[in-house]
């Protein structure tokens, strides 16, 4: 469940993410290899469970092959 | 000191969250009391030593009353 105190900006974070994986076709797991990162982790950040860090967006966006900036970019 | 598995993004995050801080005027100080953060902490942020988290992102970009995505923007 999300934390009631977490930022608007960490839910438009969770969707971005989750849009940007679809559009290339990756699975979590997929992601999540390419990230070096664990599925299940990949998984609460979609839910924008994660207060994620900032390497770690850097990780996510680099297996994205995006810049980080577009995680970011609200809708 | 900084880390030196930090990732490029938490450099040039920490380079952007000094100049927009600079061009808006605000001192360390007045920029913590905006995002409710700590002056010191604020001062680690902008040495690249803090792995921020989303959260705290909002935080700062929000005090800077600048899109979230600007932070995290390369030159």
């Amino acid at each position: 469940m999300v934390n009631k105190k977490s930022s608007p900006l960490r839910k438009e974070f969770a969707e971005n993410i989750r849009k940007f994986r679809m559009r290339s076709g990756l699975t979590q797991e997929q992601l999540a290899g390419e990230a070096k990162l664990h599925r299940t982790y990949i998984g609460t950040v979609e839910r924008g469970e994660q207060n994620i860090s900032i390497d770690n967006i850097y990780k996510i966006a680099k297996a994205l092959k995006i810049p980080a900036k577009e995680l970011l970019t609200t809708s």
